[in-house]
């Protein structure tokens, strides 16, 4: 006999115990921490050959992203929706990686930027090469699929206090 | 001007760079990061009280649905879908909580079981109660939408090679 599904299962427990409010809503949470797992499994197979990880990726596509390769380190934080500290844990190891260096506001020396340097730039678009071929571009749901889930996704967000536009 | 939604930035920044082809692809799979995260968050703000991971809490939850209140460690890391070393390193902290108590099978004593303790037993129907309430019974969406979402998560997990059934 197959393994049945850990998540229909625990499910059918939840029902079982009396929590059937809750069940759906257990389902639901368990379904997205389980494919959050799945997909960062596949995201850090093409990363960790480059020696990133998704955060540092991310800073990296969002310094490349701008006209002067530079980023005031809160701004950084805000388009990432991650808290201060993480930000700064994640420029730490870019810097030391050679990818980002630190840099201060001409005119304002207290506003402190992150800048992508020549070789994060060269990083930044392998990573982006090889998370496009293996990931981005067949997530593993038919494209109609894919726009319905991050609707609903999208709507979670919102839910949860995310700016959210579609 | 209020800030637009960074997901979609990011997607318009794809397709400007001529990646349309992984555009959607990119948008979903940072949006399902990000709902994650916000569920993890409200998910730990539960159980942080209680000196619980989620991980952690899986595992006692597992345990105490058993007839025994105990399971071998290898299944309980195929029902978790997890590596075998992060079950070993939840029973470890579990075990110096007082949650958990490993055993041996009788007639078997190769076999390594995780029991879950009396205090085990307290600890993850408090954190049930605390996640239902404030968590699994209000995730976030109106019911059909947990359903859809649900089952389009499922399809996300099957074509990665999970079992899942409906």
């Amino acid at each position: 006999m197959p393994e049945p599904d850990p998540i229909r299962e625990a499910r059918r427990q939840w029902v079982a115990h009396g929590w059937e409010d809750s069940a759906d809503g257990m389902a639901l949470v368990t379904s997205l921490m389980r494919a959050q797992q799945l997909l960062a499994e596949r995201i850090d197979a093409e990363l960790r050959p480059l020696n990133l990880t998704f955060a540092r990726y991310e800073v990296l596509r969002l310094l490349a992203f701008t006209k002067q390769g530079c980023m005031r380190m809160t701004r950084l934080g805000s388009l990432l929706q991650v808290h201060p500290t993480s930000v700064t844990s994640a420029v730490d190891r870019l810097v030391r990686q050679g990818f980002v260096e630190r840099a201060r506001r001409e005119g304002d020396r207290r506003v402190v930027l992150a800048a992508i340097t020549p070789a994060g730039r060269v990083v930044v678009e392998e990573a982006t090469e090889r998370l496009n071929a293996a990931v981005f571009s067949r997530p593993g749901l038919p494209a109609a699929e894919v726009t319905e889930l991050t609707g609903l996704l999208g709507r979670l967000r919102a839910e949860a206090g995310d700016v959210v536009t579609t």
